[in-house]
């Protein structure tokens, strides 16, 4: 009777080698700014004042890296996962050119690993997903994994394939797009960010509480997914959501990451830009109502390649649910079995890596 | 003691041909382009971005046309039913001129009818209102009619006068504005839909029940209101309202529209602009923590003049509340007195006239 | 173990005269103009229309002057009051110049006082704060006083100064930024203003009963705080409000004041721009489900130096919750000791200047 009942595509839809052209191409503008800026409140200064940008080589301020990433990240869902069993997680997302008011963006994904599960009810799909400016310009690109429901369990499927996958996109491909071209610059860049702590006083093992909390509430979870065009059914069926076992709405992962990306501005004014991020794990769903706070963790300090000016902070950033960090001694102990488990407040688990200025230094500084 | 105890109109104040000039003119912008894909996750591909657009036609993306006719509509509330007792129905509403983000939007009304109600206590007031850009263009108009409250039971009125509202608009005077000038233009057109099914796949009778569903919010109802500038109270008045039979603040039906045109989306991915609204009726209030669903009936199927590569289909769009389309087999009976019995769960009757590309055709598409 | 357990001043880190550059300089746009829409329904005409802005002599529309004063407001927060015990007042706020979307924003403050608490547990700072646009230019200035605690009790501090504060902005230093340069400009204006009740029919002792109600929601309370990116916890933690005397989340004091502001168009459309704001009391905070209404006091009116075109109203404005105007007869009653006994409803006494367009008149207006 109904000549569309559900658009996204099984598991036995993907074959390996699939291109997949996202629908819905996005102009994005300085209302996702300001839409971006009132769903979390996020005080990095790079995305926040053009004259602050330009001190940094960018023409304009620069959209927010994550604000970019979810709507990439949305264009793929109704594709991919709008009817999916869950998302397994996400690795090697680069930040690789940036976005400004006025671009156009539009994704696609390539299928690089198909496995059924041994129910023969749902299979994992690999996809990269790669999201280009009107220029052919690649922003951003990632990997997922996501399970997905068969159409028919008897449906024939593609041998196995796996791909490997980094735990961590290399040093040398990772780019930095801000510049600080003079201790002059340098300074007012501090000025702006409201800190003078530079990349060179932070150390692997040094721990960040970010003191600030934040509470969940639908309206914001859905006007989030929503400016994102996720069509996501979990984030906005109330209905629905009552009637399976979670019981109610669950707030989109994309936008807990953001938050806690915002919360933790308090520490590390100064991580200008995100260059990639490793690893990402939801370990427990965020509801409306929960308050959110985040703890970072330096897990790595390096030199970024040909930059003296920028150097990169490789970050465990933790997502803690109606907890403060200061409870919270460690995120998460190693199991006998190479599994972890998590100190029972922790809702995100985040290994990333962001560019901070360096100290100036040499000739070419004069200061 | 107080100066302005209400600026809006009373039955006795409307007289016939009179002309309104709403107050408080508006220019659009990206903001507002955002801030309604906040509200509504909306992802008709012409309003998100601009390349889209330029394909079909246009400058740049032209703003969602219930954007365009929520602010329109919420310019004429203070004047004509911000004291109503009811907003009875609303007919012959044409989207005439597409709007882009700089344009500036200003309303005028004309009273086409008046009627006083046998109990003297109040009146139906007729009114055909009209939205113009900067350069005097008309981009939209409509009747709507509305039941006025009388300042005094005395106070004497004119003979009443009913005007004949069309039941649908006339084929002739629908107005598209998208062109699709190739078949290549047809071809990209349906990649950033993200659907091939063309006009000549409908055909009356189809019904299509969409996937999505999203629930009420207090808060996203507030804003869109206020977005639209419209001041009605039953929608941001808690504290008047906990005191009314009804108890509690009502969802604005604009944004019930918005949300089930957004909904709609799946299954009707070309239907890539509105020509007319025929008639809409809101069966029952829509509250905060309600979750609507949306059902499309194909009503007609027919050609435009002078038109061969966009086509028209009438669509009957039926909003559910708590309930899922599969679950309603008619949105209404009819009844032996002429009126309509409706499933309880419907919210929202809308007859509405959409644009959508045909199949590439004849010589001047070399296919 | 943290890095930056708390970046935020402590009463000992403040000396007289010293100057503070607030971080995060902030770039305004179209998109904060609808953002501020959608939280406040605000009506304005010569914020919401360029043309409209344009008869009255701007290039564009200028953001609404709280939007403006909301923005920077939460620049100073994070060195000012992220750690407050409680802001204890405002005074002397002059608007001095018009602000457009694409203006960057910055802010400074001065300590202007110092004074220790007799428990030595905390002392009270006042600033002068100051927004400038890119350009240099002042376009709104305030001062403040903060009670803030002390990091240690016994660390010592400067001998106390306590700055003499103006009860008002003088008249003379008043900055009408809007131009009427014609009748026919004034007639354009009332009629996008939607009133024709000019400087000229107001009196001292008249009072406005705003007839709106508008009620608050977490999340609105949040987007607004976050759209400033003002930090405050108090907004947004409700995790650890749930453990504070309060219970729960309160309402940012500068929304309650956007939005009583927005509620007191109805009976002041001809309210033009704000000029100062002399002093401002939360008389009680403002929760979640609290609705909103508002009356005026007008409690003087001037003409402005040089100015035949418009004139200014000193007005009282009076935001009460869950309580209509009419219900209240007098916002409060002088005390014996020379304090207020406020109306329970009471939540807001702000006293400020406005502009208002005067009568055409005299021979450059040949009316």
């Amino acid at each position: 009777m109904t000549k569309h009942p559900f658009k996204s595509n099984f598991f036995e839809d993907f074959r390996l080698g699939q291109i997949i052209h996202h629908a819905t191409p996005r102009t994005v503008s300085d209302g996702d700014i300001s839409a971006y800026l009132a769903l979390t409140g996020s005080r990095f200064a790079i995305h926040c004042a053009d004259t602050v940008a330009r001190e940094l080589g960018h023409p304009q301020r620069p959209l927010e890296d994550l604000l970019v990433f979810n709507i990439a990240f949305g264009k793929t869902v109704p594709d991919l996962s709008v009817n999916a069993v869950a998302n397994l997680g996400y690795a090697d997302l680069r930040f690789l050119a940036p976005v400004y008011a006025g671009d156009t963006l539009s994704c696609e994904s390539v299928v690089i690993g198909l496995k059924e599960n041994s129910s023969r009810l749902t299979g994992v799909v690999y996809v990269r997903s790669t999201c280009y400016n009107k220029d052919g310009v690649v922003v951003l690109t990632w990997v997922r994994w996501v399970m997905v429901h068969k159409r028919r369990r008897e449906a024939k499927v593609a041998d196995p394939f796996v791909p490997e996958l980094l735990t961590s996109v290399p040093k040398d491909d990772l780019t930095a797009r801000a510049r600080i071209r003079s201790s002059e610059a340098l300074e007012e860049w501090c000025e702006a960010s409201g800190s003078a702590q530079l990349w060179d006083a932070y150390a692997p093992g040094d721990r960040i509480d970010h003191p600030l909390g934040m509470t969940m509430e639908h309206a914001d979870n859905m006007a989030a997914a929503r400016l994102y065009q996720n069509n996501s059914r979990p984030h906005f069926d109330g209905f629905g959501m009552r009637q399976s076992q979670i019981g109610q709405r669950l707030v989109y992962g994309g936008h807990v990451i953001s938050v806690c990306r915002a919360l933790s501005h308090d520490g590390l004014e100064n991580a200008v830009e995100i260059l990639a991020v490793n690893a990402g794990t939801h370990v427990s769903p965020t509801l409306a109502g929960d308050t959110l706070y985040a703890f970072t963790e330096v897990v790595d300090r390096f030199k970024l390649p040909n930059r003296t000016d920028v150097g990169a902070l490789r970050l465990r950033l933790v997502g803690l649910k109606d907890t403060i960090p200061t409870d919270v001694e460690v995120a998460s102990t190693s199991m006998p079995n190479g599994g972890s488990a998590y100190h029972p407040a922790v809702v995100l688990d985040l290994d990333y890596v962001v560019a901070v200025p360096r100290k100036a230094q040499g000739s070419n500084r004069h200061d």
